[in-house]
């Protein structure tokens, strides 16, 4: 008790003293509006004599991956995807005549992209199918673990978990170090996520919320066993995150994290606004054709909703001095 | 940091030290071998030197709740879909003559005894339907919130969460005391336990894993709100609560309470025996016929199942020297 007592009177001391403010928590980002907002809104939240204190149970963080907190070109599980279908295609020798397998084995893009544009993306949904469901979780966590290990970026040639931007890991540490709990939520697998997630994020399986269908529970050569399941799928995204957050941690967030590409954030962000506690959006626009990449989307609907909602813009070329750790 | 590397050392100092043994933990259970066994085991679980050390992380434990945290005869949520169908059918004179809804006016439990018999509880999934999804989130948990302040258990004219197991709470307020995090994992809805984890069991939202349906992010009225949903519909019984537990946490839990009835806790008990961490299971057995209820399952299957895997049986008639508070 008295342990617990000490931790306490040491914790009220750190969130009521600014002392923080003389180390900058955020190295890699410019001064700037975006960078003093997160800032300003961290010591609000922490100083718990003010008016805009928050309960560190009520500090909730979630981030989007793809285009977040790393590269989304390409999206790494979509790579995986093609290296599983390569690699499972030396014992399916039928393959190579049917679709879509064909269509990896020859590289032929085209195939998934017009099954994208004009067929919901029905022959892609196989392709996961077939690479994510079947095998034992400890299957799949190996396969996935093997994935990063071996494979490379190709416009970088770094590992995946190297293409993360430094500027996010250090909000994801500085808001961690102030008692958040940090979350992702992004449009990867749950258990594809959770492989790499705690070393390269800090963020812990129990928090990591993704694209998900049910698992089950049996007997696999005699032991019990998790296999991946293809029942109950739940594709998180867009709309759908807020429920995705809401089952998994029946909090709303109060600071929300995403990107610009294709609106697949606004709903994550609009849900942290209908927030009663102080909350905070942040859209990271990828404006940067030098050292990351530049691209919009074709109706501009997150940044219209950034605008809307008074949401935090991130400009990657202006805010962040430095994007990869490796530059 | 000197106040994180302050919390650091008062934990270490008090894992290390058996303090504890000195003040009992547990003082509503009688001495006794099971008793014995859960102070054993979690004096060698936060042992930093010891050969069963597991690391705060890992020390994750999951309780079933009807029948284990508390009385499920009856199920109190089965009860408040009873309570909300006699509520709604002031708006919808109709239901007196359609099927399901004229049992539950009428107070015929023998519809759906017969339909859960002989139809697989399809009728029962209609009441649950429309009991719970439709309505704002915001809506549902005022509704249960009602339930849970008016109603009370038939047998003691206590509110429900006046009838939880005294010895299951000091239990729970044991392990979070040593730094395990504590789940419900149990039939019971996600959304209807919310409403009253937190306050009866000191388990936050983030850890009530329960049957669910995704819900929906929607305009309601102008209002952006999660709105109850009835689709990826999951029932989380027997075999299927590890999925759960693997959907929700991705780690295997090391402690795991549950009960004898249906059979309902055997996957949740056998897949902590998965755990290459040291591991405890603990089934709890309905034999005080006096005090509570005594009831046994028709094939045996839970205890049996205790046996082979050599899981600890809590007898409440000798293993409880109080079993509710009011007593």
């Amino acid at each position: 008790m008295i342990a617990f007592t000490a931790c306490i009177q040491s914790n009220q001391k750190t969130e009521a003293s600014d002392n923080s403010a003389s180390i900058d928590p955020l190295p890699s980002w410019n001064d700037g509006v975006t960078k003093s907002a997160i800032i300003q809104f961290v010591h609000e939240t922490i100083k718990i004599d003010g008016a805009n204190y928050v309960h560190p149970k009520e500090r909730i963080a979630t981030f989007d991956q793809d285009g977040t907190l790393w590269c989304e070109q390409p999206v790494a599980q979509l790579e995986f995807v093609s290296y599983q279908i390569r690699r499972m295609a030396n014992s399916r020798p039928e393959w190579k005549d049917i679709q879509p397998y064909k269509s990896i084995i020859e590289g032929n893009k085209d195939y998934l992209i017009n099954d994208y544009l004009n067929n919901h993306g029905k022959e892609l949904m196989k392709l996961i199918v077939t690479t994510h469901s079947g095998m034992t979780l400890a299957e799949f966590y190996a396969d996935v673990q093997e994935f990063m290990s071996s494979s490379m970026h190709p416009t970088y040639n770094k590992k995946y978990t190297e293409t993360v931007y430094q500027p996010m890991i250090e909000l994801l540490q500085y808001l961690q170090n102030n008692d958040f709990k940090t979350y992702i939520c992004s449009g990867g697998g749950n258990d594809f996520m959770r492989v790499f997630a705690e070393e390269t994020y800090g963020i812990v399986p129990e928090n990591v919320i993704g694209t998900f269908a049910m698992n089950s529970f049996e007997q696999v050569n005699g032991s019990w066993s998790i296999v991946k399941g293809k029942d109950n799928f739940f594709m998180n995204d867009g709309l759908t995150k807020p429920a995705a957050i809401e089952q998994r941690i029946g909090r709303i967030p109060i600071f929300v994290a995403g990107n610009v590409r294709s609106g697949g954030d606004i709903g994550q962000l609009t849900y942290s606004k209908t927030n009663k506690l102080p909350n905070f959006q942040l859209l990271v626009h990828h404006d940067d054709d030098l050292r990351e990449f530049a691209y919009s989307e074709k109706d501009s609907a997150s940044l219209k909703a950034a605008e809307k909602g008074q949401w935090h813009v991130v400009s990657m070329k202006n805010d962040w001095e430095t994007i990869f750790s490796f530059e």
